[in-house]
């Protein structure tokens, strides 16, 4: 669908500023699979082959991103977390998009628009109904396997808690002909056990992940053991952590983290020892991690719920999260040092979400791959892609222009969508379109060697391959 | 007056790079009013409509960032601070200014020359008699008011401290004449109440601005909300705090403020009891503020007096500041969180001058809209404009950036002189052709839609009509 | 020798993107002899005038730079600081290179190929030998003394203990003739003393320094003098002080400092008491450079030995150190404060290895210029130049806007070498091409005037004159 009205913006040479770019993009880059190995996709969607009823259901439910922005264009709680009718509010982000120049969401909003819907409209309160149609229209035909298919999805990791039965994607393993062409696989998320933010008690969690009453650290740890092996079972090569920052206490012995276990799990560990349990746990799935064989991911910088009112009245995970400025280093260094003592250290991935310290992030990696990693493994210690608040051009940039001054480039596992819906998959042509532009320039200015064929490899590498060969997951059907 | 010897610098197309950027200026920016709500212009010169004897009391005397620049040049300090002739000062500046390339003072400074004198001239050793003459030939008819006239001001907001007994502001208030198209309005300060590098003492000062012995926390909240009153009589709307950073300590209830206050008056107050009563003090006004409908602007980040032999010998405010290095995350959260909670957050600038926490305090404005907010009002939590050492064409780049990517840039309030100097009006103009530069090069680029009206309409908006209707506060004369 | 599969990289306008960038540098800037104030040449080199038997004597060994980028690309400890042949490990290294691609090294390993042999082939696993063979050919003529005069060095400042005997100093101070172009000086490095980083004990360290039993502070500080006279003697006005930050504690007095000095030096001071120590030195050592006329150098901000295992088993300085994220600004504002209170503060220069921190650092600096400085000399502290893993094109770019915004980027004593490798001169080309690039930029778009005299003479005052003025070290042969 088109429109005498619509401007030409995100054309096909989107952000793509030199003739080697666009060479680059086109040529090299754009046929290349998805390889999402971090997302918040609801296993129950995938294993149902869902279709959406509406453009809401698949675009606005839940989107944390969208609510700020609308907030802060003056739309009421009623249109963003309430109950108001789901056309009004998407009637209320209509409104507010034309008010989001230069946030990436006038990006992310009108790219999707157009690759799923074929919708080039620019988005506003005119637009609004014509869109809504449309777009209801076409979803009708639209399952999760047509948009993983149509996006050449090779792999989907889910986010999974340690304690979940992971029943969808043993539906999806026992069958794979419900999407025949992506692997699925749950990544193991335990930040409920050692994360002060976590909605759960402690109790409560433990005794839900046992199964039983879990009194001791012996019993928690073997029921971590066993959620990691069911994991495992279904394909599970990956874990995820959401931290402030990891904590910087000395690792203590088994006695005395069985006490302060016991301590914690009565609501009675003091903020100091309350690190250490999380440092503990910590620890020890890292240490299962390398066992197995696994990558663990590391998502560091977040401040939650700063809004009183909103936290107290509403909830969880709505919006009012922040990039927080604890320090970084001290934890990752006394953490990751410690498993190069230990002779353990998996692949891991690092995520910094304040942008002040990416310099920090990417010349820590480079401290742990050789020394104790004797994996001789390339890249083993990955600087992440930029995230949330950054996972936008000038975030982005700055992650690939600190991991290039102070890392690998070439080794990069690169993008992922981190996003909770089906219509984000554009953001891995967004990410390569940047990547490739940034190479572009620098190789017509005479930077890097303007060599089509080596550049054309690098992209390609950090688009898929890089990622497929790291984590090592098997693929399905013909990305097998 | 213009020069052989001139070279071709700050034209009529300075800093627009495009053709864009050239008709959003030209077309839409140039013409709009200025809306100064924050300076620190000496209402005694308002209200006498002053008229400026020389160059140097117009433009070099108390102007700490003219100081730094020629103590790093060599000059010495009887030509800062000191009692050196006027002229002998203007020259040592006028030496330093070529020295200054890449410095925005190299900017002002010609932009100033040329916008107050239609003087062209690079000034320097050689330039400066003439500068100096043409100038204060000039100057003899350039009066307050005609300064306003030609910058085209509707309004002026000045720094005042809640013990000053307005009687200038009552003046310009009681014969709107004086000024008769720019409004002019106070803006509480009560950085000496609570800001532990303030000059005066606690009981001293409290003292003064309760009018008699003031003895409990009681008596000095009486005192603080009367003179609020007196602000709000006089058409004040605003006040401002300045901090290093918001103190990071739980609230206390009323007793045990009293009792801290009492030991604070004593001097015998601890740290944390001192910021607890910082605390308690911005507290208390953030909800008198909110009641009154003003709005509330916080600087933070500052590290004052770094110099000691300058602090012990001079004293303050005399170019020996810096950017501090604080953690600023933890202190907002609290703050603004426990503001939602008592649901009495006031409309709030937040200035941040470590350019480290550009992205914290851009993530963390977007906590505060919706939620505890019931106001539905657009952009009520504002990332201010690049202040003090940002207000410059890279720091003002970055804070547009981190605004567009993290929040709105379109309900942005835009610029502030922020200036102890009449001859500042051109830093609109700058910050105009900056903001019209980065939205011409996104429309080229094709990033943002190329919509000469719509990002007209933004560049409007920013330079004038957000500020006018984020504050609302009446304008005089051709502007009402 | 160059070669058919050569890409045009690294050409004679390298770096230079305007025709003004191009004038500045080919007209004024590549000329302009080295200074080179600070640098780990060993003076055993260059007193003995040494020539190098291969590419890996004058080029890998002893680099955790090319460390780092190998064990990035899975390349084993054997062959980074292990006993690998070298050819081997310089076989390892050319398969590296290609993966280094928008690292620095990639610039660096090319632009010395070029500089040094007139080698324009890019270096990989094809290249390897013919490199190898061609390099270690031409090594065979090339002496120390050959390489200074090729790339026109004024002055060498190398890096020295203060227990060393500075025999190969002496000798190349007593004969003149054996480098007759390149004053060669000693910087005193007092880390072994106050930084708890160090590998020496305390006690074993003051011992060796004294020359014999020191059991008080009166014998430490007498030695520390001693050592400053030897120093001093060879011709040395320069130090050296690399520190995670300077210690944030109140000076203790003369008797407190020495029985924290007992204490340190039994191996009982608290870490606080330590940081009084450290701090006590750092003052002690400062008001001897202001008595001498010597100059400091502060390099801030670095976080060593993170892989705990390659500490345990290798040892240090070896490619596992990283960016530290410690607060800076009130350790310096307290001790540059306190040495104006005592008025000895020295020529300073301030180097920041996190760049979260560069606004931070050159507001820093403009606090102690004038004030309590008396010395009215221009640019007398300093904001040094991109240090470590900011030493690349980025990292100088912030430093030198950084510097332009809050300082005077025209008093700038400019680039060093930084380095092991007597082939690491290009580094000082690579400066000043990025910076004719950043002013040719500027004139070009009308944001400083653009006189290329007016310029040239900037950049060559970076390049070389403010650096020599600065110092005020006696030059030799056709630089004197």
């Amino acid at each position: 669908m088109t429109s005498a009205a619509a401007a030409p913006y995100i054309t096909d040479d989107f952000l793509l500023s030199t003739e080697t770019a666009r060479a680059l993009y086109h040529d090299y880059a754009a046929a290349m699979p998805i390889y999402d190995y971090h997302c918040h996709l609801p296993p129950e969607d995938l294993s149902a082959n869902r279709a959406f009823e509406t453009l809401y259901d698949v675009w606005l439910d839940g989107d944390h991103y969208k609510w700020r922005a609308m907030r802060q264009n003056g739309v009421p709680e009623s249109h963003c977390t309430g109950d108001a009718d789901p056309y009004d509010k998407f009637l209320a982000f209509a409104r507010t998009v034309p008010q989001t120049l230069r946030n990436p969401l006038h990006h992310w909003t009108h790219l999707e628009l157009r690759r799923y819907f074929d919708i080039d409209l620019l988005l506003n309160e005119d637009t609004a109904k014509e869109v809504w149609d449309e777009a209801n229209r076409q979803l009708k035909r639209l399952r999760v396997s047509d948009i993983l298919d149509r996006f050449n999805v090779a792999l989907v990791g889910t986010i999974d808690d340690p304690a979940d039965d992971l029943g969808h994607h043993k539906t999806l393993f026992d069958d794979p002909s419900i999407l025949p062409d992506t692997a699925v696989v749950p990544a193991f998320r335990p930040d409920n056990l050692y994360n002060d933010q976590g909605a759960t008690n402690l109790r409560e969690y433990s005794d839900r992940l046992a199964g039983g009453a879990c009194e001791t650290l012996g019993q928690l740890l073997d029921a971590i053991d066993a959620s990691l092996d069911r994991f495992h079972a279904l394909g599970g090569r990956l874990s995820d952590h959401g931290l402030p920052s990891i904590p910087d206490v000395e690792p203590v012995d088994v006695h005395e983290l069985d006490r302060v276990f016991r301590a914690a799990r009565d609501g009675q560990a003091s903020p100091h020892e309350r690190d250490q349990f999380d440092l503990g746990i910590l620890l020890h799935v890292a240490q299962r991690y390398h066992t197995l064989g696994w990558s663990a991911q590391y998502h560091l910088g977040e401040m939650r719920n700063n809004n009183g009112w909103a936290y107290d009245h509403i909830g969880r995970h709505i919006g009012f999260d922040s990039i927080g400025d604890r320090r970084q280093a001290p934890g990752m260094s006394r953490f990751f040092g410690e498993l190069t003592r230990r002779e353990c250290l998996p692949n891991c991935v690092l995520y910094n979400l304040n942008p002040a310290d990416n310099y920090v992030f990417a010349s820590m990696a480079g401290n742990f791959v050789g020394g104790g990693d004797t994996s001789g493994k390339a890249g083993r210690m990955q600087y992440g892609s930029g995230w949330w608040f950054l996972d936008q051009k000038e975030g982005m940039t700055w992650q690939i222009n600190a991991l290039s001054n102070l890392g690998l480039l070439t080794r990069f596992i690169g993008m992922l969508t981190d996003s909770r819906s089906f219509l984000s998959y554009p953001r891995h042509e967004y990410f390569r379109r940047l990547l490739c532009d940034i190479l572009g320039r620098d190789a017509e200015a005479g930077e890097v060697p303007n060599d089509l064929e080596v550049l054309g490899k690098v992209v390609q590498d950090i688009s898929f391959n890089n990622a497929r060969d790291y984590f090592g997951m098997p693929l399905k059907g013909r990305h097998a």
